[in-house]
């Protein structure tokens, strides 16, 4: 099978592999979509992220679905030929905090595309059965990658205890914004204000939503919030929204990026705000599915782009078009057929 | 002014009284619509729900909006003009219960039209200034005085827990069943079953966000639900209800009616269901007006006829109409407008 | 090794088996005490309980402590010599109930001594290695077993929302009734009332923390409590203790018997109760070594008879004399070590 | 009647003025006991805490005991003689926040000696008859007035959510750490470990169940604890607690001091870590009562000097001795009996 394997900085070779066989308890995948994440160019480029470090090959990718095609021992013989979408982080189940329900939070959790466990840039790929999860026709094969994105989304919204008739200040409009957004919306917050940089981002802001936008550091946006989430991991951005949170409310720190967070003492204490940050997500698998097969959230129209196993290298670095959102790596079809759905989806565009 | 003053069952009379005066920290309210609900018609016929007894001659109504005309000391006059809606219920604001901000538990809580505390079924009212609630134009004189069953709904379904991709069971599709279906779709459920015995309220139930309807006894519906929100009152549907909802999913009964409740213990512990009630509700009108200014929930369609404060008779009787769901007595207009509002009403709905 | 296997209602047979080999992710462990509970004694008299019938020969048996004395694949082998605790049931780790934290509702959870799966009342079991807790020195053998039951009870707290100066009425003073006003007392309730027929378990509660006892049925105990927890499946306690919780309390059903639960639906919605059942625990033996370990909850107290593996049907019948409590079958002990450990622990109470 | 007022920064001067008559609601209140707390001291000293300044001559004090002398219309004439002690806020009973339950946060609560509302550092004052809360012969009147720190302590374990096992460590052993400290151990909390630079107040803390200290600063603490609460306000102490905290864990920050907050964002969302502050607390008096009462809680032993309302300047002054914990004015008594009660005071702290 062909991968796509990292291993240095800008070093990103396109492989020959042998396919893997499914052990007992898994099932092996044949790859359908890809999505590309902000975690993943980081790894390109720099060839880590924190303390994680890429030491040997690394093959990326962690928003994932696909097809199942043969399953180890012990998995139902009925579950070939199901649509899923990959859950990526496999826990060991039996510290404390997966027992507790916590299981992002479990230390030995071995996750697609973070060194040293190998992502899903591949035809192929062996997972746990119970992290692949059937997913209906009305979800696309990209929607159905994109339920990981949107899981970080359902996890920001449940830290901030986001209802009906809330008002949300949102931080950042690339993809985790926007479907911080979206989930936003469909848990029935009535206000729901986004604030970028980038005006491209805040019109799909709008589109995903939104029902007031300002561009940050100029426009003002006025009133309290019931939550701030933080989407774009911007000191500035958070000490702003901190500042418009109303006494009781709550702060998510979502995204990555500032090292240290300087925080006004008295005014939390004061207003007794809850902070809290967010750390990848546990269970939303089932509730992303529910919401996008619904039709309460999508996500086809996050798609900018589209790539073959090799064009990764493209995709990785089309996010320095200010206009692009989310690319996406579709190892399973020739490049014809991706010409095609790419024409398709202009198509779809177009007709909105 | 003119007012509606049931004597004993079934003895209603239209009387002349004074205008009251605001008191300190109070307003005058020009009552525009007031919503008849199933205890209206209850003590209209019987004098009496449960321990509650029509002792001495009573106002009924407590759906209400209306107009601020006046306001007593320490109520700024700007508000004089404002439109509003007005939550019932008036607490001591003192006992254990209201500083927890469980103020629905008061035991000195004085409530609309429940003896002996006169409700709104008349031309003015005085109540305190914080239960008169502002709209804004988005809502309807109607609507504005269906948040009171909208917030019932509103607390069902924070019992409920329910939240974005859940399954909810609700028993019985009339005004409170409907609110409820309207709540759960807002917040995001996926899968909301309704069942009633009357079909014309199962449409209903569909044009309010059901997925899905059934005819209580026939039909049947499987599948287990994360909670089930009683709205019938009925053993039978309880019984029913109770065996659909998931290991650690919830049961609130709203639906008033069965004397006692008798359930299967070895299942409420083998599944550690949650079981509560309802009691009217605390802290909904902010998310209620955010809902419905925000067209996330509509009330209008739930009006099925007005009247005028000389017809509170014809109105409390007007559910016997199987395709009634709800009256409106709209003591301020003459009874020419209100053949006007019908007929503009008669044409909105074509219109959708 | 020697162990007890039940065949049928009171045939009882002690047999030779070999002994078990861990497997991958497990230990061995010496068994050197296990509590019988009632539910053991409902299977050696009845065969069943509710739907789960004993249909092939079962070893009896989950209260349990031993040492470790061999490891499979993949467990450290310095836990050998280790004195654990045994956590008696192992879920599935894969359904949504185990990732969400609730695995006591897993639906496919082994557990010691239910049909068909074998307890601990042998001289060797194998478990997995998470479930076999490192116990401290100050946690004797048998304290180490009880730590099951202990759980019942910290469970049942945790339900009923039990806290600092909260007042908890507790019905049924057997072993989970005293564990319960054990861990109610440890939570720092100050109001603890008991209540159960038999006047020596009432001596028994005010030794394990109650501040009031009552003989069900004739005594009566006045005012309003935070929560009620039954631990007797009494009908009749149920309704009782029903009536004596304040609004927003709650009810939680910790003992089996009652078919059928009979509740006032007006009173459950006018007080807005909180009513559930407990179906074992989940995540507690942390917390129960720590209330043990720390002598905030003492278990030692409650064991009044210890049986050698030969004496374990003198063990199952030893409830019918009402001064017993707790009876420990230690299959580790000779006759002569068990005669001389109770004379001990003779000396030991007398010294109390 | 005698009273002491600041009129500015160390001119406290003693007058004489009419006793306050109790209006609608209201008692008359003999104060028996003021604890003297930091802020009084801060306001003393400097005029000004952060935006709170003294503009107008003020009294001060705000932890009190008292008797009711006399009431105002509508309060039971049954509750002259009572004593109590006294909640220091009185919330507007109006806002969102006051009717959510969360009236601390009220933005028009009037709390004693904080400008421009007078304290009770004299012979008689007036408040709402809820807020003065009837306490048993077990209370002593000193822990009566301290029943207001304690309910700092409570509020503080409510947010941290300490629960029985848990581990907790508090910065600062001053009478915030110490009830804080007190409360935990009520709680059932099994580690507590609490820092502080003074050695004199660490050995307080062992005494108020501490299960391990350490001299902030030198001394090291090893493991991961469940919660931190900060009662120092210091940067330092701030920043190496929230290094202490396990995944999911809790930062509570009662101290003041700190301007800013510098907190490492990575580890915040690795850990997900709940961070909030405590304002004052909501909801304490009836636990604070209970757990005093019941002997859960002693208060009296933090009392390090009594003083008469002439010497409010030398109890102001007091805590500059290192041994000082709190001290409490007592205007009802003169300067003899006063030296009695320290003398009695002396013998039962003998007799410990």
């Amino acid at each position: 099978m062909t991968t796509a394997v990292l291993y240095a900085p800008r070093d990103l070779r396109i492989e020959r592999r042998p396919i893997p066989s499914p052990s007992e308890g898994e099932v092996l995948v044949r790859i359908l979509s890809v999505g590309v994440c902000g975690s993943d160019v980081h790894y390109y480029e720099n060839g880590r992220i924190g303390e994680f470090v890429v030491r040997s090959p690394l093959v990326l990718g962690h928003e994932s679905s696909g097809q199942i095609v043969e399953v180890g021992e012990g998995v139902s013989s009925a579950r070939v030929g199901e649509r899923v979408a990959i859950e990526p982080g496999e826990p060991c189940r039996r510290c404390d905090q997966c027992r507790a329900g916590r299981y992002n939070l479990c230390p030995n959790i071995r996750f697609h595309g973070t060194p040293p466990v190998d992502g899903t840039l591949s035809e192929f790929v062996t997972v746990m059965s119970d992290l692949a999860y059937k997913v209906p026709d009305e979800i696309s094969d990209n929607a159905a990658a994109l339920l990981e994105p949107l899981s970080v989304g359902i996890w920001a919204n449940r830290k901030a205890g986001t209802e009906i008739g809330a008002s949300v200040l949102i931080a950042g409009a690339g993809p985790i914004g926007l479907v911080t957004t979206k989930v936003a919306r469909a848990v029935g917050a009535t206000r729901i204000a986004v604030t970028d940089v980038n005006r491209t981002r805040l019109s799909a802001a709008l589109a995903s939503g939104a029902t007031e936008v300002a561009v940050a550091g100029s426009d003002r946006i006025d009133g309290e919030f019931d939550a701030f989430i933080d989407c774009s991991g911007s000191s500035r951005a958070i000490a702003a929204g901190v500042q418009s949170v109303r006494p009781a409310g709550s702060v998510v720190l979502v995204g990555m990026g500032a090292d240290e967070l300087t925080l006004p003492l008295a005014m939390i204490q004061r207003r007794e705000l809850l902070i809290t940050g967010t750390f990848r997500y546990a269970n939303t698998w089932p509730t992303a599915i529910a919401l996008t097969a619904s039709g309460r959230v999508t996500l086809d129209d996050l798609v900018t782009g589209e790539y073959g196993l090799g064009e990764v290298e493209q995709a990785l670095n089309s996010g320095r078009d200010p206009h692009s959102i989310k690319a996406v790596v579709r190892p399973a079809l020739g490049h014809t057929e991706i010409a095609e759905g790419a024409e398709k989806k202009g198509e779809r565009q177009t007709a909105r």
